[in-house]
């Protein structure tokens, strides 16, 4: 017997009708089972899904921790009980990042040994697997400790999701020498440096992101943020340029029209949508971010991605990743 | 009489030759006038410039603090030294960024009341004037009391260099809330928050970057370096994907000769060569810090950029700004 995965019908800037949608085609198109998690009367046409009914909607805009004490009775805490009672096998949200974390924190506890969990997100990488980007935002202050398990988080997500024998990581820096960098950064290194379990290959620049040499990109959450959404940025920038050249007389649109067949698949690659979410690890359940602009597409994936990771065991791997006693 | 501009002969990838080549070009198509300073026997052709001749070479991984105590007849000591001597208006070197720094902090001295100089870099911002970040990597490690004074003297040179009447400064962070982002972050923003002499307008987000909605952004060293460097990553590896797509058959080539018309000046703005260098800030005396890549055109574009700002009055202009009885 699969249990659902939860998805949270009230978060996201499409939210409630481009994720309904995702998960109706996620029953259809990839046979998962899903619930709906949402407010009735806010949520529309269910589209023949399961539901389970809440009254309180945490906004956007809410205080993370604020929202989550008071709003009991919301999607987002719902959902994480879903998980926590077993009966459902993930959550899925592209509503309030923060209140996405603290929600499965709280509800569902941190895995032994674990000293905060950490977003990993997967950024494509052209003719490898995925590197992902750990912690991608849920820690804006980190420890050498913290990041040290980052990376362990990290590798395992690797090995577990993209079948990688054994994960390169590469530790965020200004400089490929240890001695650059925040003494954060150094201390991490040394750490790093020193770990037989893992394959460290140094310190990584920013231009080292896309394309990646290393499977694992490990960084403070404001960091791993601040690179994220800039390379987010960056190729929006370029891709709406691209079509703005096009559209600027007939022979560029002709032109257009030959390169978009081939162009578009790559774009969509590098696009959120495709990615199907971050991931929370360090919690005890399966926790899946999906970006805010997520639409049914992204929605779809983001169900997907919890489905696969549901069946891989990523949380009993992850636990046997850590162990409590070599925590410094 | 207008003072030379120093030119360090022997730093960056394609130095001396790309160097000299554009140093020439500085005085044949823009009229400057250049001293360049190298090690004769290395530097081949000085192309009929006038030559302040050295010994020594700080290599690009030469430690910074101690090449520049110990090579103390390096083309970079030496061409810090012409402007201190009053000898050349400005120096420019694409070589060793942090011992570029030492050369020009050791030999010219801090503006009084800089507690650090930073690195400003200008990044193009179609339909405005550049957006600069500050510090783009100087200073890994930095308080509340340095990021203003980065956003201070980065409104100076914006408001100098592009002529904008009241610069927008925005505050790197992870969100627009004030209480976002780390303990430096927050500290910062209220510092700045309180400013009548400055148009803060708050946190500004990776994404924000470009196309950036403010003039000046505000981050540590470390972090700017970071998103600079994934920022260059993302348009290098956007660009040759679309070479690639357009070298596919005849059909895409054939198209591609179309829309590269549109598109090679709008890529050619983005990339670091036709920024033409960085600037450090705070020091006294002006130092142009070209990207280690620079071929003769860069070259050229930095010499010039350092005879404008040497024009334009720079280095008066940012002594004004900050007020050492103001220091926290």
């Amino acid at each position: 017997l699969t249990l659902p995965i939860a998805v949270d019908a009230m978060g996201g800037d499409f939210a409630p009708k481009e994720i309904i949608a995702g998960a109706r085609r996620a029953v259809d198109e990839l046979g998962l089972s899903v619930i709906l998690v949402g407010v009735p009367e806010l949520m529309g046409d269910p589209l023949g899904l399961d539901v389970v009914a809440c009254s309180e909607v945490i906004a956007m805009d809410d205080d993370p921790g604020a929202s989550v004490r008071k709003k009991k009775d919301s999607s987002l805490v719902r959902a994480a009980e879903l998980v926590r009672d077993g009966k459902a096998s993930a959550m899925v949200s592209a509503g309030n990042t923060g209140a996405t974390m603290a929600s499965a924190l709280l509800r569902m506890g941190r895995l032994p040994g674990v000293v905060r969990p950490c977003i990993v997100t997967p950024i494509p990488n052209p003719g490898r697997t995925p590197v992902v980007l750990v912690d991608a935002g849920a820690n804006a202050e980190c420890t050498p400790e913290m990041l040290v398990q980052f990376a362990q988080m990290g590798s395992t997500f690797v090995a577990t999701r993209y079948g990688v024998g054994s994960p390169k990581v590469g530790l965020l820096s200004i400089g490929e020498e240890r001695t650059k960098g925040t003494p954060l950064v150094k201390a991490t290194h040394e750490l790093l440096d020193g770990m037989s379990t893992l394959d460290f290959v140094g310190n990584v620049e920013g231009r080292d992101i896309v394309p990646s040499p290393v499977d694992v990109i490990v960084t403070d959450g404001f960091t791993g943020n601040v690179a994220l959404k800039t390379l987010e940025g960056a190729f929006k920038f370029v891709f709406s340029t691209i079509l703005e050249v096009i559209g600027t007389n007939d022979d560029t649109k002709a032109a257009g029209d030959v390169l978009l067949e081939y162009l578009l698949p790559f774009a969509s690659r590098l696009t959120p949508e495709s990615q199907g979410g971050a991931m929370l690890l360090g919690v005890n359940g399966i926790c899946v971010i999906s970006h805010g602009s997520s639409n049914a597409t992204a929605t779809m994936n983001a169900i997907r991605v919890a489905a696969e990771a549901s069946d891989e065991q990523i949380v009993a791997k992850l636990a046997a990743t850590i162990r409590p006693d070599q925590v410094a």
